[in-house]
């Protein structure tokens, strides 16, 4: 069937049509149903959706992504043939019925996923039955050699090492000061990482505070082989593409099936041809691995891909019930990861998580006898040398000529919460420290976010300041403050914590 | 956050919002995410798109659903609110987990299915996990309550009989021989049905050949208490609406869950409140129920599910090998359904059929004893009554003026499709010959279909015709020829089945 194009200037998110109902019927194709398109020389599958009224018979819709993929003008003449369904859609189903996936089917299902083939309903199938049915080890390296080659990679000449943390909690700092310290002991540590989801700063939304975090592949290498580290935004670089599209899909469904997580992490590492890694797992209330057991079936499954991939893993269970150090929000804790390298009072917390997880960097690198990674940190921290090479990697991708943590600007507007009472602080919770940094604007406003004064154990008396909420908006940090209120992320238990009635007669 | 309206004339399905990618980051809002949308005193409920280019900060384009819903106009200042996902999301995980849900929250997944307030990735991870881990009896009972509750329902105020077919076969044309027959014996039949989604046709377009199958609840209700039966479209009437939002999403994954089955089916003739319901099981090797313990399952499912709604049902396994008679398209099912109950000669099978099936209803409704209603069903079609009151029916419902067989209009192109040998013909593949009708027009061109000369088992020599193509166009009509001969969708077997060599030494 000969159409007219007829040009919708909006994104579908993939290759999306609109035909009128009448053609669609007789075309024989109904809405989610993949048709050929053709102008000229040049075919592209599409989705057909169907109007009644804004399409009309004779035209075919083409948003964005198509009519671009086409070069295709209002008015031009495309042709439509109807095709049936990428066979991945059949691999899906297979899944559905609990039967192992093979590495082709995997490819298959992959692929289409990075060319956005799979629409969003198929995908949301896919990873419920992933979810649902799970997958073995051999289908978690299939998948994730599959998302390796469905992207770009980068290889290096020499060893690389890596840390990444799953999960995550709030003001998790550490990658800036761990990073520096292995790279200026010599270890070539390609370091990408997350803008924030859901959280209050991701490492990329920090380190852009202070310098360029957008590299590309071959900026990336230079950058590599020059000052031994960069500390830049994976998503810059067209690394694991298929990862994007699926987080697109688990993140309304709020799920997150274990073997894509594994997937995924390992991926992204593959592709910039990381021989170690360190993984940090955060273990808390709050936390994506609440216990022990969840922690060990994490570390073990993260190993044994890491095997099949050529990649060693080590695994650092870590403390996740309450926030690292003080700050939470991008500037804030640019602020205090400088402060750490600069060799000043910072919370202890962040030292020792920093120079524990380098640590391990430096045994895994043979830079020292294992046993004695944490120590050998800690003297590379105090030494100023870390420091040195923290500045070297952010002049190199870019410094926005912040070159001391009293330089670092903070947001403007600030108010101190106060403690109610007397008592010691019992819980903080992360969820709702970080619904208050959001509301203050991290992680886009970079200044916006929180200084605990106080953290879990702690004495504290009425009055005294708990934390103090910064903004870069004044209308901000009243909502923020508005939202501290209702959900009082700080519990304090008195010092009387419990009263026995004296004897009664 | 107080945005501008910007109209998008588009239907998206749902209500759907497109905001710039700043505002959404300073929301702390995703794609997918939902939100409060407020003018004036009017506040909907609206699922977030993000654009980087169309929609600019300040703006929040909206399509024609929420639009219209709202009244907005473009400049009109509405406020946009984040909220939290509806309880439903947890539900469909709980649902993953293969928990069973509780009448309440099947409740809840069925309302927010009818009212849009889920999104097609959350509709397709419900679906399949359903698929996946199934529902017990009491689930599937809540499904179709909540499905009937969450649509429109008809009441009669005396016992009411319908027939129902799962699956279905090419030229499945039945029911408008059947249900005449039960009427004209007294018998209520509400007879709702649906047109062809991936048939050739459906009771439905059969019947819009003859007579309006649009019909309100009023005239459902006046018609059956007048002339005791309809045979009308189900579509037009707004009965357990969630069935239609569901196909939608099964559709394109090509799944079906046996519960969903169930429910959707049930939930239908609840609405129209149906006490006796004889359902046709087409069995088959190419039809949804291939064996006799497929066909025994949904039986027994059907009838457990029939006694909870206080629906009598009966199942009858009918031979699904072949189509039913020997028209397939709208039109020429049409003719041949009056041909039958003008008393002309056709097709045994679907003499057998109808009566069949009227007899059962005959000795559901006590108008004879059991074992005597297919007798009854043949004396009564034989009478003449049957097609005195098809043609009520078809008066009450809004005659096109078309009284008998030889005036309905069929297609006015046609093409005798020959046989390349003698032989007997040893199958017929029914998705073949529904390809062919479809290419030739079915449904949309009511002319359009196929007549079988020869049916299974039936000799037939070389240049004999075995079947003839019908068509409202020429291109169409040549379109299909050229699919007839790719497909051969009758198998023919020589003679001579096999060679027996004689005796070497």
């Amino acid at each position: 069937m000969e159409l007219k194009v007829k040009r919708i200037d909006i994104e579908a998110g993939g290759m999306e049509i609109i035909l009128n109902e009448e053609d669609a019927k007789e075309l024989g194709v109904y809405p989610q149903d993949r048709v050929k398109v053709r102008l000229g020389g040049m075919i592209v599958t599409a989705l057909v959706n169907i109007s009644q009224s804004m399409i009309k018979s004779g035209e075919v819709g083409m948003f964005i992504e198509i009519s671009e993929s086409l070069g295709a003008r209002n008015g031009d003449r495309v042709r439509i043939i109807p095709t049936s369904r990428p066979m991945s859609v059949d691999f899906i189903k297979k899944k559905m019925h609990g039967e192992k996936l093979s590495k082709d089917e995997i490819y298959e299902i992959v692929k289409d996923i990075s060319e956005d083939n799979l629409s969003a309903i198929e995908l949301a199938s896919y990873i419920t039955a992933v979810y649902i049915r799970g997958m073995d080890m051999d289908e978690v390296e299939w998948t994730t050699r599959a998302m390796v080659n469905t992207g770009e990679t980068i290889d290096f000449e020499y060893t690389t090492f890596d840390v990444h943390s799953i999960g995550g909690i709030p003001g998790n700092k550490y990658a800036p000061v761990a990073v520096p310290i292995a790279a200026s002991a010599g270890l070539k540590i390609p370091k990408t990482s997350s803008r924030a989801i859901s959280s209050a700063a991701g490492t990329a939304d920090l380190m852009e505070v202070l310098t360029n975090v957008e590299l590309s592949v071959e900026n990336i290498r230079r950058i590599v082989d020059e000052v031994g580290a960069i500390l830049a935004w994976g998503g810059a670089v067209n690394l694991a593409p298929a990862d994007d599209k699926i987080v697109r899909v688990e993140y309304p469904l709020g799920i997150d099936p274990h073997s894509q997580v594994l997937a995924s992490v390992m991926a992204k590492k593959k592709a910039v041809g990381v021989d170690f890694l360190v993984l940090d797992i955060p273990m808390g209330p709050e936390s994506k691995v609440p216990d022990e057991k969840t922690a060990r079936k994490y570390a073990t499954d993260f190993i044994a891909l890491g095997e099949r991939l050529g990649i060693v893993v080590e695994a650092a269970v870590t403390y996740g019930g309450q926030p690292l150090g003080r700050a939470i929000g991008p500037a804030l804790e640019a602020r205090e990861a400088m402060r750490a390298l600069e060799g000043k009072k910072v919370s202890n917390s962040l030292i020792e998580k920093a120079t524990g997880i380098a640590g391990i960097l430096l045994e895994m690198g043979n830079v020292v006898d294992r046993g004695k990674g944490k120590d050998y940190a800690k003297t590379i921290l105090k030494s100023g040398k870390a420091r040195d090479k923290f500045l070297e990697i952010v002049n190199a991708q870019g410094s926005k000529g912040i070159e001391s943590s009293d330089d670092v600007p903070v947001g403007k507007y600030k108010v101190e919460v106060p403690s109610p009472e007397d008592g010691y602080i019992s819980y903080l919770s992360n969820h709702g420290l970080i619904r208050i940094a959001r509301a203050a604007g991290a992680p886009k406003d970079k200044g916006a976010g929180i200084i605990l004064n106080k953290k879990k154990g702690e004495k504290v008396d009425k009055g005294e300041t708990l934390y103090v909420i910064y903004a870069d908006s004044k209308a901000k940090l009243e909502e923020a403050e508005k939202i501290a209120k209702m959900l009082k992320p700080l519990r304090i238990e008195g010092m009387l914590l419990e009263r026995i009635p004296s004897y009664q007669k």
